[in-house]
């Protein structure tokens, strides 16, 4: 049995909702299974805007660094979002715990539950069989890169920028959890056009050459994008740097049925972080609306990447199964075919989860 | 009756075969409506390579200049792409004429043919309805900033900028189209996280309150590429910057059905020069397989935007729709429903619309 110190950031809109439902599982999983988690809390975001003036306060910061893993809700507020010259933003906190813990590995697996086959827009046929695992690259690019605004304020600039170093250690956990998957490792860049792109693919071809068991293919984003709607089944491990990868990620959670499935693990140099794919969603917050699955295999993730807990992380995923299999479903994930008794709420499908555990 | 100067590009991979099949529709155009239309050709890409070192010659640039109107095949080969330390790249002759032509606003047009709704890997009733106008800038963003390589060549990066009248002009040109189609306009930066966005969101809030009429909607590039697959009849002018609409353009392509029936205009300071969305598609160049209906459709868009020649581009679509209708397909846009028979090739496909004119 384990003993692990839990901070939780439920952020900003629906993320208090549902990492409410994440922590609950990761209790029930304690509980069943004689693990001591212990749990803390912490503001980030739009929330730490408010109480602090800071989106990253810093007792958040060293309560994260002292945690064994954080379990992270949204963040934004649409506030922000309709004036562009806020100095103060919610996602500067999300960017600045990324830089801080050294989470330069973004994993964001896409699977599916046969279930929701249908809830995609992709036809079913295309569907079938997609379960492609993301490498997200997520300290460093354009999002970290020099900022500037010429005096008059009508120039603005961000620099797109990677070190070798930067690309070496991501390709290197990609190309180890292919060699555990198909073997088979997708790079995404533009270097027919970008600089930084051409030392991305330079550093990947080099790094291929220690796996000659896994198969390398070298795809502009621009036809990744396509790709990934035209046969997303053809995908087993997508490598690709942090703007490139957010694009990517969210078309692939669509692709999948729902945002509202999909969790998100960034890993790297000391605590993980993890996190449903899905934004704060300010338009359904606190209406007990949210799908809350996603933070709940957000748990999943952390159980078996951050603690090796396996058994604990699989036992999760057949809860959901199950909980979708009888039928139950939020209403993001809900089609014409729900039986409309089944359609939950947030607290609602949180429980029947924990039914299920 | 019109008299015009035009310059056929046909560049690199299958560009020449597809452009063989804009230049006869717009020969037979000539002859039917009586406009004289005269024609140049020149290279570019790898093709200018070869021939002269130099991706785009400086005789290609005097000829573009000098015509009323240029018809683009495609652009990039393998080679290169193998090799990101080569210094001479093909892309960089398409890079260049942009720019020297002023053509910064690129227009992609989503249509739908109806014959084919189900060549897209999205379902029908999805996709239904669907008439996207993109107008992605051509001439700024990251394409064209700054790029280094340290010398140690390990650290490389990409200026992404924009100015406030590069914006400007193209918001212009996108809320006009979009006086004159649905009156809604999308458009899609990444403002919570780069400064250049930021830029781009206040100058399109600015425009935006000259056109009272036009409903005006602001969204990140990551939630964009995953609405586009949800649900894209909800679009109707798109408008973004290069990078994030190379992206999204590709993407919205495959949910068309095929990018070979896609055709794109750039548009700007002086002559326009018109292009398929698609690719050189080296692995089935010079083999009688490409569909040259997206080169077609080129010069349906050359003939309407800059000759006004309304008339004519109706013509060719309907020519289009007609073989479409009779059951002729091209191997990309063909399906399990279509009969064998009626699969072409390149040369017996643009025939076949050469007939029905
Ligand atoms: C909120 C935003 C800064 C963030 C990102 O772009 O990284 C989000 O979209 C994500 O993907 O985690
Ligand atoms: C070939 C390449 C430079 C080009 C681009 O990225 O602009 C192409 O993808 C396009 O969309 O026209």
């Amino acid at each position: 049995t384990m003993t692990k110190k839990i901070l939780v950031i439920p952020g900003d809109g629906i993320g208090p909702e549902v990492t409410t439902w994440g922590k609950a599982v990761l209790e029930a999983i304690g509980q069943k299974f004689g693990h001591e988690f212990t749990f803390d809390e912490a503001l980030m975001g739009h929330a730490g805007i408010e109480a602090t003036g800071n989106p990253l306060p810093d007792e958040t910061l060293e309560k994260a660094k002292a945690s064994d893993a954080i379990l992270f809700g949204a963040i934004g507020h649409i506030k922000y979002d309709n004036d562009p010259s806020a100095k103060v933003r919610p996602e500067q906190g999300l960017l600045k715990i990324r830089k801080e813990l050294g989470l330069y590995a973004n994993l964001r697996p896409i699977m599916l539950f046969d279930e929701l086959l249908d809830a995609s827009s992709l036809k079913p046929e295309i569907l079938k069989g997609t379960d492609i695992l993301f490498f997200r690259e997520l300290t460093g690019d354009v999002y970290f890169g020099e900022k500037k605004r010429s005096e008059d304020r009508n120039t603005a600039s961000d620099l797109m920028v990677y070190s070798r170093y930067e690309v070496e250690r991501i390709a290197i956990k990609a190309y180890e959890a292919a060699m555990v998957r198909g073997k088979r490792l997708c790079s995404v860049d533009k270097a027919n056009v970008l600089e930084s792109s051409r030392l991305w693919r330079e550093v990947v071809q080099e790094i291929a050459k220690q796996y000659p068991e896994v198969e390398t293919e070298h795809m502009f984003i621009d036809n990744a994008a396509m790709q990934l709607v035209k046969n997303p089944k053809k995908f087993d491990v997508v490598l690709t740097a942090n703007l490139f990868g957010d694009i990517l990620t969210d078309e692939a959670s669509q692709i999948a049925g729902s945002m509202g499935m999909l969790a998100s693990a960034s890993i790297g140099d000391g605590t993980g972080f993890f996190e449903p794919i899905h934004g704060s969603a300010h338009d359904i917050a606190g209406q007990d609306k949210a799908n809350p699955l996603a933070s709940i295999l957000s748990v999943a993730l952390m159980l078996e990447i951050s603690f090796g807990l396996k058994e604990e992380a699989k036992l999760i995923t057949s809860a959901i199964d199950k909980t979708l299999k009888e039928g139950y479903r939020t209403g993001d994930i809900a089609d014409a075919n729900t039986d409309k008794s089944k359609i939950l709420g947030t607290k609602a499908m949180g429980q029947k989860v924990l039914e299920y555990l």
